[in-house]
């Protein structure tokens, strides 16, 4: 056996430890009584402390050295630099501080729940305070080994090759045209008249529509399934996928686009190429190009008002409302593009929400760079969300800088994917128009031209080429901004 | 740290990693999609060899000798024991060995699911013998480390204790009886009429009354769930039970009565004690007292025609027939006792299941120690049935020695605990009977003096003490088979 396949072996190893956990903690989300957590929660520690003692072997820095001394083929080249990748990332950090992390982070996180429902900020920020100082420690030996900025060197770990230098050149561009494009969207929907849709929606029939619209969108139910969890999520292996949602009976329209966004994430997952499972060339690329494809499924896709076109009767039908005026495609197209500035990240439009990442990414970046403190993110949060968005957050922390679960377990450097993703979904489509009438082509109920391209170009490239070569091939050019801003031009302005 | 806390630590570990395969296995049974099978069969096979690495490290031979020369609680001797015996069962066989058998085993299950639709005996044969041959190998190597029989040495693993010349005693006491009292029960039962309950009865009404029932048994719901499998089981970890059922629309008893059945197991488990979770000492004592409690509330508790009384109005409300007459208290009761010599042991009653299990175990241990050959078995399935049930299967061996898993993967030793577990259940039930009026209890609706003495002589004693020893605490005597009989005669002849 080479090197190479001893390698590939045990990293095979290492990928069925995470595929019990994948779906062990789908389980714990979706299924588990609340009084098997703590069993359970140890249970995955304890396979944790396994995975990571598998990934830091000591014979592994032998394997690679002759691993990269052997004949391999082009592609095999490539598994070994994401072997490689892999197993640098988690070897870099001493045991210690990934040990104190994990419990600052789980401290922080557990004791948030509470306090952000009280508004304390204060108790809050005492636990913030060591998670900061731990995730700085972590840029910094990230940022020697790397080369890269502190900030940098965490970003890396979410979005391989993106940095703060094209993040700030970007996010810039954005915030010169975007708190003017809000306000114009405003001023045109204030003329527009909406029906909210009323409920009662009953679950089941919501949960029939779910499963319709996923089989039109291709998800493969032999390779996957639809739950209920109380924050959804898209888990489980590329040969298993686990989606889930949350359905609320008096708005169907938030658990169905959910369904349709945890789609798009499933069938990136469900279309990754058999050859290179449990290996990590083939894993998806990065979080910015999976947020892509969920942004791409309900943005691009189905907030479309052809597509609105096709969920409508199907809505009409599941509720047994055939004239109820709320749910023509005329009505739900306008209900599903209605932009207001508001408080929370997770509920924001399409319009809205960079804003919310650009804000993040601004005080995080300058949080681990050292520049700011902990005590600092309240008054930025408030001043940055009166210049992007209009509205005050002082005193509000619940709505405010306490609203997110990334910072509370240590996830720095994440934010920025979000934005990011919508910004590639935008790209991939207009480059996808190129090629074909995407307005017909749902008209006619044949989407698999679509969902093709973005197999061909996206899903089976996996990792196996860079973020950067994946647009680049896919799309003729680097990340490019302006089809975010166009696309937001043309389906808000027009 | 003392070499015992070690070596209870150790355990722990071990028992976290069985957590994981549990919840996976029960997952693979009741929500996997077909095309996630592969994968989670990989990644559960490498957990199992993960498990078994543990408990074959080298060192614990060391530590198990130190921790023997120090100085222990009684309790803490207790617990080492039962670790010793663990870690002895699982270092007795070689490595080849233990691969060897689960290969053929696989190989032999996989295409027994094709050859028994078949009934193909000549290529299911083929697959058998060396099953047999490895598990012969199994019990010689177990006889001679135990100076137990070769078959003993199985019956071991599930029954510890338990032996052939007891077997050999209690079955024979039971032959005695048993077909003459088939027939009596045949001829009562020919002269009484009872009405078949005619479905459809609709799979939610069913779930609503089994949830109803769970919670009437005592199910905590905080600590385990009901979901749909093929075939029912009990699975899960002690903190996180998941039983399983299978509905059909045509029949609702037997939905019912097995999800009785599993709760009776699922409180085994609920109810074993906090402090030795995740230790040998805090599992259940053995497979036939685990069966006894699945036994006492299926056999003893609910076919019992009092708490049938419970249960009639139940069916009667959630499948909406105040009036129907199959559904009445006294129909119930007789539907819920019906007697009948058959085929098939998963659905044999109460009073013909023993005759399925005497057949198996003359079988199995005669395979065992080579007085027989699998050749021989078909002959010996068709003689047998007929002189216990009077049936024929000659040809048959779809409907005969081909209808069970258990020897496909060489679970030799395992059949003795149903019957077993019936005795035991009946011996409870007589000497509850002494302390309390059973009866009354189910009338008044107030069960927990029943849990509280199954909790208190059996499930808190999880391991601690012998299948003996819990015997004579709970009923004042070793096992006595005439607590059955005359519970059969009981409920069947008077
Ligand atoms: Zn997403
Ligand atoms: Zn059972």
């Amino acid at each position: 056996m080479t090197y190479y396949q001893k390698l590939e072996q045990h990293y095979k190893k290492y990928a069925r430890l995470g595929h019990l956990s994948a779906i062990c903690g789908w389980d714990q989300a979706s299924m588990m009584p609340a009084g098997g957590n703590e069993a359970r929660s140890e249970a995955m520690a304890e396979l944790a402390v396994l995975s990571h003692q598998l990934l830091t072997e000591p014979q592994l820095a032998d394997w690679f050295d002759l691993a990269e001394r052997e004949s391999l083929a082009g592609e095999e080249q490539v598994s070994l630099k994401e072997m490689k990748r892999s197993w640098q990332m988690a070897n870099l950090l001493p045991e210690s501080l990934v040990q104190e992390q994990s419990l600052t982070g789980s401290k922080c996180e557990h004791a948030w729940r509470t306090q952000r429902a009280e508004n304390n900020w204060h108790d809050f920020s005492k636990n913030l305070e060591p998670v900061v100082e731990l995730a700085r420690k972590e840029a910094q030996i990230r940022s020697e080994e790397t080369g890269l900025s502190r900030y940098d060197a965490l970003l890396d770990l979410y979005e391989p090759g993106m940095t703060t230098k094209e993040l700030d050149q970007l996010f810039a561009d954005l915030k010169s045209w975007l708190p003017s494009l809000i306000q114009q969207v405003q001023e045109k929907q204030g003329t527009e008249t909406v029906i909210t849709p009323q409920g009662p929606f009953p679950i089941e029939a919501q949960r029939e529509i779910s499963l319709e619209v996923m089989n039109k969108l291709g998800f493969d139910f032999n390779h996957g399934r639809l739950d209920i969890s109380v924050h959804p999520f898209c888990g489980g292996v590329p040969t298993d996928v686990r989606i889930t949602t949350r359905y609320d009976e008096d708005d169907f329209t938030s658990a169905l686009m959910g369904v349709i966004h945890e789609t798009g994430h499933a069938r990136y997952e469900q279309g990754l190429p058999a050859q290179w499972h449990n290996l990590p060339a083939g894993e998806a690329r990065s979080m910015g190009l999976h947020e892509s494809q969920s942004l791409f499924f309900e943005m691009q896709l189905a907030r479309n008002e052809t597509f609105i076109g096709l969920l409508a009767p199907l809505a009409q039908g599941a509720f047994m409302r055939p004239d109820d005026q709320a749910l023509t495609s005329d009505n739900l197209a306008l209900v599903s593009t209605r932009v207001k500035p508001d408080f929370i990240r997770v509920d924001a439009d399409e319009v809205t929400y960079p804003a919310h990442i650009i804000l993040r990414y601004e005080i995080e970046r300058d949080l681990i760079e050292g520049n700011i403190e902990v005590a600092d993110i309240p008054e930025l949060w408030d001043r940055k969300m009166n210049e992007y968005l209009g509205l005050s957050t002082k005193g509000n922390y619940t709505d405010g800088c306490m609203q997110d679960i990334h910072w509370t377990d240590g996830s720095f450097g994440y934010f920025p994917s979000y934005t990011l993703g919508a910004m590639y979904a935008a790209q991939f489509m207009a480059a996808m128009r190129k090629e074909m009438n995407i307005e017909n082509l749902i008209r006619e109920r044949n989407l698999t031209p679509i969902f093709n391209w973005l197999d061909k170009h996206i899903w089976k490239k996996a990792s196996t080429l860079s973020t950067d070569q994946i647009l680049i091939n896919a799309t003729g050019e680097r990340l490019n901004a302006e089809y975010f801003k166009k696309h937001l031009i043309d389906r808000y302005l027009k």
